[in-house]
């Protein structure tokens, strides 16, 4: 019978998670439980937030336990249903984990994944929980009125490109700030920005001011730090800031130093506020239809980087936080594998 | 004919305002336009907010101007009218400044002062821009539910007393944070919290934690700095945190650094909010109204503490930040004079 190679986490790092913190081991397929479904996994996804679920501080979620599978969103087919809603060949996304066969109940979230003329891999990026993050969190939390400065980092990633589109489509002034001059580059030509900034060249600050003439009244933040601190300084009254992640802090144990926020959410009536998409699961399905209908019209881009096999599952969340990737991180794993 | 004293702002001081930074002038009675009245004070206001007024980075105001008089909230008698619509011996409140007599035009922000059954000192306290602050920044900001934990800094002060007594009034449990045990005595005997921790005794994190043994769901902030740093470690899911003040910080030019806040408001999907009561005025009759019946009904209690005569305003603020006064401080000036 097959085997179901997995991913094990084998060590709990301090910080950002490399391949050694990680073993692939080789394990019988699951039993499926009846009411359970047979995924097949077609697509594993790597995303900033496994820092979180690894590390052992408390967080919006569990840690990972010790010898058990990366705990992952993935896409897959399934392969044998004991479940009335299900078929074989059914494509459906989850948090199948790490490794090539899952066991899983539908009701511990499984979607079906509906949009099949598209890639199946945007069920994981545009279409799964970047997608939902960049829009919900923009326009919930951000809330932009057309004619506003919305700027946002990381912008040449998968939530980063997805917020600067929206707001251009929403009637705003999209802001990108990107890590070199190729992020940056590819924010503009590809992504329709109306200005990138290449926070490793040159002045942040006087390059901010340029790019954000009339201030700043969206700050889609997804990497804390001294790139946050310069876009602080040039805050609206009123301005909201969307805490969406914290890629250029490498460890929060304990938490880094940085200048007091407080006087400049005072004078300029701002806001900081945390944002997590499971919370906002109830506007997955508006979120999924104005992206789709809009990736369809051509309106919407978005870019993906496919690495191909389970091996490279355990490198990747390091690759992503060394800025290395465009887009999306996903694993592919081969269907005659 | 009658003199009119003055405080004028003669330095600009790099952090706290000292008694050096002004002088006391004598100039004329000013002139009364067509359309003004005259006001002569009763009662002048001192508040944290002056710092910011007379410091020259940029704030919600234009700093004070070297050589004018101190700016402040004031309640006064009109002594002579050219205005249709108040008449002599009105007592009214507004933007008079540090000096015995204003010449005012009643569309700058002028208002009548309307529950005269009460001490006109309220006027500015608890009836004035303190209660308004506590009342909008608790409620609209903080929003607090019933059964939540509301937790208040500088809690014996004007604002903070009237945000704890407030939250008891709809149901909230109220944890105030005062310095030195007769402050934290009288949040708990006088204004009625549930639980006072003196911040300058003991260990400041273990006393919070004892006090709020659920979390904290509200954090009004007078302080930022280390006070806040440790009710930070303890917000709940969902927390909102009022900026109001940062009584605790000394100058911010430089900002101070402090621990990044980012980590617990995405894991917590906590808010912070930089509130300014002046943002609220719609909310004016509303809070005067609330606060103004539980006065009369005895439950809600407030503290002034009253400096005699034009001059003690000078040295009245860094007093405030000295933390010697509890209660609202006031200057009063008497008619007779």
């Amino acid at each position: 019978m097959t085997a179901n190679r997995q991913v094990i986490l084998t060590a709990r790092p301090h910080g950002i998670p490399e391949a050694s913190h990680f073993a692939i081991v080789e394990s019988p397929l699951p039993e499926v439980a009846a009411g359970q479904l047979l995924v097949r996994n077609l697509f594993l996804s790597v995303e900033p937030a496994m820092r979180g679920w690894v590390n052992a501080t408390a967080n919006y979620s569990e840690p990972v336990a010790l010898g058990t599978v990366m705990r992952s969103f993935a896409t897959g087919r399934v392969e044998a249903s004991r479940h009335p809603d299900f078929k074989r060949g059914d494509v459906v996304t989850g948090l199948f984990g790490w490794q090539e066969y899952a066991a899983v109940s539908p009701d511990a979230g499984v979607r079906r994944v509906t949009d099949l003329d598209l890639p199946l891999s945007t069920s994981l990026g545009i279409l799964g929980l970047n997608g939902l993050t960049a829009y919900a969190g923009l326009l919930e939390v951000g809330r932009p009125q057309p004619g506003q400065a919305v700027v946002v980092s990381t912008a040449a990633g998968a939530v980063g490109s997805a917020v600067g589109q929206i707001a251009r489509l929403k009637g705003c002034r999209a802001v990108g700030i990107a890590g070199g001059p190729a992020k940056a580059a590819v924010c503009l030509s590809e992504f329709g920005f109306d200005a990138a900034v290449d926070y490793k060249s040159g002045d942040l600050d006087a390059s901010l001011a340029a790019a954000c003439p009339s201030g700043v009244d969206v700050y889609f933040d997804n990497t804390a730090g001294s790139i946050s601190d310069a876009v602080m300084r040039r805050l609206n009254v009123g301005a909201r800031v969307v805490v969406c992640g914290t890629a250029s802090v490498s460890s929060w144990d304990p938490p880094p130093q940085g200048p007091r926020v407080e006087r400049v959410l005072l004078t300029k009536r701002a806001s900081m506020t945390g944002f997590l998409a499971l919370d906002y699961e109830h506007k997955r399905a508006e979120a999924v239809r104005f992206l789709s209908d809009r990736i369809r019209d051509g309106s919407l881009r978005y870019r993906e980087e496919i690495l191909d096999g389970l091996d490279a599952a355990p490198g990747a969340i390091a690759r992503l936080y060394r800025g290395e990737n465009m887009g999306k991180l996903l694993v592919r794993l081969t269907e005659a594998a």
